[in-house]
């Protein structure tokens, strides 16, 4: 009995070996695809794709993974946590998976691996029509899968358990309202009777070379080793990874705009660190990655807002970016900068949105989607409610579908139920930050530049378990309490008032 | 009997869609290590490598594609030529495949993939010992190679075929002492009575962020469609692709010395424009590549030297020169350019040597080659048998390997025998030349900036061809006539007697 059980955990090893094997290879040619490929290889790269994706499917659903992990499944008493989880985690998969047929699983692959390139151009181009019918057939397709992953429940509610397990509507039309009742009376008080600073980088260039070093430091800066971390840069930041061994983070350098990319490297960043802090005896396992995309963004709103826009980073950033920019910074202060970096007016742009005002980004694409899911919006009408929502909560008008319902990657990836993590994320960093004060002068470590007493604390806390629980319960090993988002409006309402002096 | 031919061929368009996929994804994950792959994860990747090589060695050798392979070679009159050559050459490779056992092969893969990160620091840090364990794996495993794939052979002979059918030593010997014989003695005129131009680009520098603008213009310059190709940045310059839509350059940007990715820019675009020029019928096969490294030297070099370093090219080129580095280049006229240009002069780096004394550097690496095959060099004494030659060629002395042994990339790739290719190439290239005057004023062709008629007598007369053909009757049907190194040399004594004034 015990050397069958060690016959089947070494087979269960070789399964997760080629897993890991065709998930790196499949990623490496999406980060490919997004940093450096010529566009016009997208065809070919589609049938590439289509082979392994296949082979994928097959590893995770075929008759010999579902006996084995069975079989394993029936002993869990015998198996150590980290064999008991992943095998938990693969049959989770191969239930999920073996409802989606394989034909329609592949098309879907090679489908996004096209949609990715039609929006890459209709995004640059503000050309809506062109990718209408990829978002169509997205649409289409993320609607089926909740009804072959959960038919029993609400469809959008399928797919938001596919980023959040257990995440329903009902949980998060609670937490809105409540961002929406404590946040929105204090953008309105800023907006009628704040002072707005002074648009301290107004007609100035940052030179794009300039600013790539602008990264390394920043990289440098939060804890990031280069040896296990590449930066590339893309339409669209994000990161990838596929063991701590090798992240990838990617940015967007905008020429009049330095903080972009600066806070975009800090957010993905914080993606990285947690992938690159997971604990060693989880690589080569289906468990060395992030918990779930809450805890994720967690991590990297984390370190973009309240380390990256803290005083002391700001402190320690300025003579970095006079060093860099000496003629563009000339005569801007600390406190300059620090408002520059914090100021609250509401924008288009999710990814440079303020802290304040962003939940309300996600809010609109929460929205959005649950129509879109349950069929009272159709596609084609996207951008003009894309539009009036944006007017709604944010007074503003979209002048061009570009910086407007074309702004971001995740649909063209095909990720329908993903946006809401963003918010929760960073709900959940501010609970921990509460947490983390309870032990450590948080703003000492910041201000005295050497982060590794918090990296120590999320490292021992978070980021070393990987995926080895849900995400639900690091987070309550992390904040010792309940979920609360009350922690994360004080935190808004406290800052912000401090910074518009109301 | 028809359907069934009919069947078998549908039968192998899967295998060769398999064998297609994992070639790209394999060659991407190649691709990414060079350029942007964070180094510590060489060993992950390994894995990930080891995973798909083995499957590309089983669909090359399995059963089934035996009894496919030799069931369609018996009806081979029935087939179409494209199909035909297909078979012929996945025949070559399974049976030369075969005779290496699968474990050795896969290992191997996985060593090229670890030596070649071990190569890459070692070389930066001029630090041989590092590399020399890698080496003597590499040279152990191909004097194996050449026994399992010709035992009746000698051993480097059967490395050689690799890279060019049915090339040999002897044929090798000939060629080189030909070249011997007619260069060296004009090397040495020009050291002893040439009067070598000034350096107009000492201690200058040049901007990389400018030196990729200048990249861009090349690119464009020879007519390369950037849809269908890209350009990164690698230690050493390299072209790879999968397809006439995805075709990979690199270059390597030095401050102080811009002709040298200005080269290897336009070297790498030769190679590009073959791959990108192969006849639409011949994609989504097994022909759709180049159809052996001479032949593809024959194009890179041709674009470097012929089209690269000729007085048409150099008048365009001047004018960008001035407007991207208008400081560094304030003053300098187009003889001095293209003196610069066309220097004949000794020196340590092959990717950097000029026209004339180029083949030097690639005999030196045949007779090494040679020795450490024959077993009559030990690879611990490389360095030591490096350095003698090339004081006894070139007359220099090599201040530290990096600069010597260390220098290329392809040994740590686990190519021995493919250096002749460079040489044999640049020869092609010079009869070729030859063959176009006849048809077309090929000075004013390239004075006139638009390269079209020479991309289209090439496009004719090779590049459309891919590898329907053996090496050598492509050469023949494009020269009409057999290869005579004679062309090459006569290129070479009469464009170096006039630039020298000799």
């Amino acid at each position: 009995m015990e050397r069958k059980t060690e016959e089947l955990k070494a087979e269960l090893q070789e399964l997760v070996s080629k897993l890991l094997a065709y998930n790196q290879a499949t990623g490496v040619m999406y980060y490919d695809a997004a940093t450096i490929a010529p566009r016009g290889g997208a065809a070919d790269r589609g049938n590439t794709l289509a082979v392994l994706s296949q082979v994928i499917y097959e590893l995770q659903t075929g008759e010999a993974t579902g006996v084995l992990l069975h079989a394993l499944d029936e002993r869990k008493a015998e198996l150590d946590p980290i064999t008991a989880r992943q095998v938990s985690e693969l049959l989770r998969d191969y239930d999920r998976t073996k409802k989606i047929p394989m034909e329609e699983y592949v098309a879907y692959q090679v489908l996004l691996n096209e949609a990715d390139a039609v929006w890459h151009k209709a995004k640059v181009e503000s050309d809506w029509p062109a990718f209408q019918p990829y978002m169509e057939k997205i649409v289409a397709f993320n609607r089926k899968l909740a009804a072959y992953l959960a038919p029993e429940k609400e469809p959008y509610d399928a797919l938001l358990d596919q980023y959040e397990r257990g995440l329903t509507m009902e949980k998060l039309d609670a937490f809105f309202s409540v961002l929406k009742e404590e946040l929105v009376p204090l953008i309105r008080r800023i907006a009628a009777e704040g002072r707005q600073p002074e648009d301290v980088f107004a007609g100035k260039e940052f030179p794009v070379e300039q600013q790539r070093k602008l990264s390394d430091w920043l990289m440098e800066a939060i804890g990031i080793d280069r040896e296990y971390c590449s930066i590339g840069e893309t339409e669209h930041p994000f990161t990838t990874g596929w063991s701590k061994h090798d992240v990838r983070i990617t940015t967007h350098y905008h020429l009049e705009e330095p903080l972009s990319s600066l806070y975009s490297v800090v957010h993905e960043g914080g993606h990285a660190l947690y992938e690159l802090h997971v604990a060693d005896e989880l690589q080569g396992t289906v468990l060395a990655g992030g918990a779930a995309m809450s805890i994720h963004e967690c991590q990297s709103r984390f370190f973009e807002n309240i380390i990256g826009r803290s005083r002391g980073f700001v402190h320690n950033l300025l003579p970095e970016l006079q060093k860099l920019f000496p003629e563009q910074m000339a005569g801007i202060t600390e406190e300059q900068l620090y408002r520059a970096a914090n100021v609250a007016q509401p924008s288009l742009i999710r990814t440079e949105a303020d802290e304040l005002t962003y939940s309300l980004h996600v809010l609109l694409r929460y929205e959005l989607e649950k129509q879109l899911i349950a069929g009272t919006l159709e596609v084609k009408d996207l951008p003009r409610a894309w539009n009036a929502k944006m007017k709604e909560y944010l007074g503003l008008d979209v002048p061009a579908d570009r910086r407007g319902v074309l702004q971001d990657s995740h649909w063209s990836g095909g990720s329908i139920g993903y946006f809401p993590s963003y918010a929760l994320g960073s709900a959940y960093g501010a609970q921990l930050l509460a947490k983390i004060r309870q032990s450590l002068d948080v703003d000492a470590v910041i201000a005295s530049g050497d982060l590794a007493p918090i990296r120590a604390w999320l490292t021992e806390r978070v980021w070393s378990k990987g995926s080895l629980y849900d995400p639900q319960d690091i987070f309550l090993q992390a904040a010792e309490e309940p979920f609360d988002p009350h922690y994360y409006t004080r935190y808004l309402v406290e800052k912000y008032s401090a910074v518009y002096g109301l």
